[in-house]
């Protein structure tokens, strides 16, 4: 049995440029990323907005991927374009420009279709915005917020507003020390948990992600070896939507909430689906993949993480056979 | 069953400040840190230099933890110094000053009693010394290099010649792309292999290490999740001394070549190691450390990186029992 999502955020055209190439007007924003990544798993239910230069292509993708449009809006006006440049280390971009076109005046309005979808995800879109939307799905089983630097700096108190309704902060580990203050990641991901959040995760680019639990879990969550990434974009959307796609397949406790252990398994998923992102522009890899690849990623990060619980050497009598 | 370690490195009167303390001519040096370690698990033969000005309590120190000193040279002079400075990201630090003093001319000297160690760690000195210390023990068993940027930057030629003859090569993350010239760390690794290493560590600071084999073979090890840093100085040469004084207590395999997944547990004890040394300034952390509270962290580990190995939800059948 697979559970509805429910994603609000942007869909754009980005245009990215890398020290090896470029791309321009391609498909991006964090609901673009997020829902192609769920949909591998589940139907996602996707809130944006987009102008009405907006390909028609990029739509007949979205419907072939199980992504149901019914609160996609399509207004006069120019579509949200994002562009950006990575620095060598592709772990360091520069926003160029950001023309916000028809998400000036953006409100999410929830279909009715929509709101028996079991899971939320906010992706990074102005606080007030995610908060009406919170406003309009009470009865959710599982809410996850994104957000981003700027969010912080300019709208705090809003966010924080947030922050106290969801289940589960997403943050990348520079987001968490200016939300925070504190330089160790561990103290400021307790922090947060005054908010009444039951997960905080640490979104830590090419090292994985930290999971911490409100009881004072943890899981350190491997990241997959790149040999090669072409561009990282979108890697923390395509991360929830790994997350929230391979919960949506999974039935909660008898008490309604997730296990510890399958939180630890959506981590993982996150890294795979944040990995396979990298290896393209756009979604582009996203697109030819399948459970299978998935699965394999799976069982490569198992192998590379896993090691002997047994602390001290366990083969003495071992060589002695041998020898 | 446990072999001896031979180190050759630095002993060293640190000043270090930090955003929230400063420590003044506090024992300091790779071959310090290393040694203090590695001594929790076996016998350490040091090879190092100090001045005549080097306190007594240190030399008392080194002695208590089984660190035998027939290759500890005293010189008239004065004792190396090192002046950092950490930025509030503490993974970023300062060289304020650098004093030589009785390194500016130091050759090692190997007393033969220190010829049948069968591990050796070549800690960061200039490499035309590491040589030589290869030069002298032909026999030994394993061998572990570490450098720094100053010497890919002056003397690449001869840092490649060492690397040619060790087993295994620490590098950090830095270092690694500084040398290769590849922005991904996998990519890098594999470019060290044509040297004929057997392993590559690298070193992630608060993010853990990666170890790569020769034949392929990965592991990612987590990192301890530190609350606090009060000074990472040393954690490196902690790190190595974890690693190596692990192997100390393990038997190579038939071939004489130590097994992967003795080598992964190895990682694990330096990772541990390294966290100790970042909870107080110089050794200070590691002088009251036993064996028992390397366990508990090992467990620790073990626990907040292992996941289920299954990919799919496995209980389904469970929770319809359950309901």
């Amino acid at each position: 049995m697979s559970s509805s999502i429910l994603v609000v955020g942007s869909v754009a055209l980005d245009t990215v440029e890398t020290p090896f190439a470029k791309v321009e007007e391609v498909l991006g924003g964090a609901a673009s990323y997020f829902s192609t990544a769920a949909s591998l798993y589940s139907p996602v239910n996707l809130v944006a907005v987009v102008g009405t230069d907006f390909p028609q292509e990029y739509l007949e993708f979205f419907r072939r991927r199980a992504i149901n449009l019914a609160g996609l809006q399509v207004r006069q006006g120019r579509t949200f374009r994002w562009f950006g440049r990575y620095h060598l280390d592709m772990n360091v971009r520069d926003t160029l420009d950001t023309q916000l076109g028809v998400y000036a005046d953006f409100h999410a309005v929830i279909p009715p279709e929509y709101r028996d979808s079991s899971l939320l995800f906010l992706a990074n879109i102005q606080p007030g915005l995610q908060q009406e939307v919170l406003d309009a799905m009470p009865r959710v089983r599982l809410s996850v917020l994104d957000s981003m630097d700027l969010w912080i700096n300019t709208a705090r108190p809003q966010l924080t507003e947030v922050m106290k309704r969801v289940d589960i902060m997403l943050m990348s580990e520079e987001e968490l020390r200016l939300y925070t203050g504190c330089s160790s990641v561990v103290a400021g991901a307790r922090q947060l948990f005054n908010l009444g959040l039951k997960y905080v995760i640490v979104k830590q680019g090419s090292y994985g992600a930290l999971l911490f639990g409100q009881d004072g879990s943890y899981f350190s969550a491997p990241a997959y070896p790149l040999e090669e990434v072409v561009d990282p974009t979108g890697a923390g959307d395509a991360f929830a939507g790994g997350l929230l796609g391979y919960l949506s397949t999974v039935e909660p406790g008898p008490d309604g909430h997730y296990r510890f252990e399958d939180l630890k398994r959506a981590v993982v998923h996150g890294n795979i689906l944040g990995s396979f992102v990298c290896e393209d522009f756009s979604i582009r890899r996203l697109q030819q993949l399948t459970l299978a690849d998935v699965a394999a990623r799976y069982q490569t990060l198992v192998a590379c993480s896993h090691f002997d619980p047994n602390w001290l050497p366990s083969h003495s009598s071992e060589t002695s056979t041998a020898g």
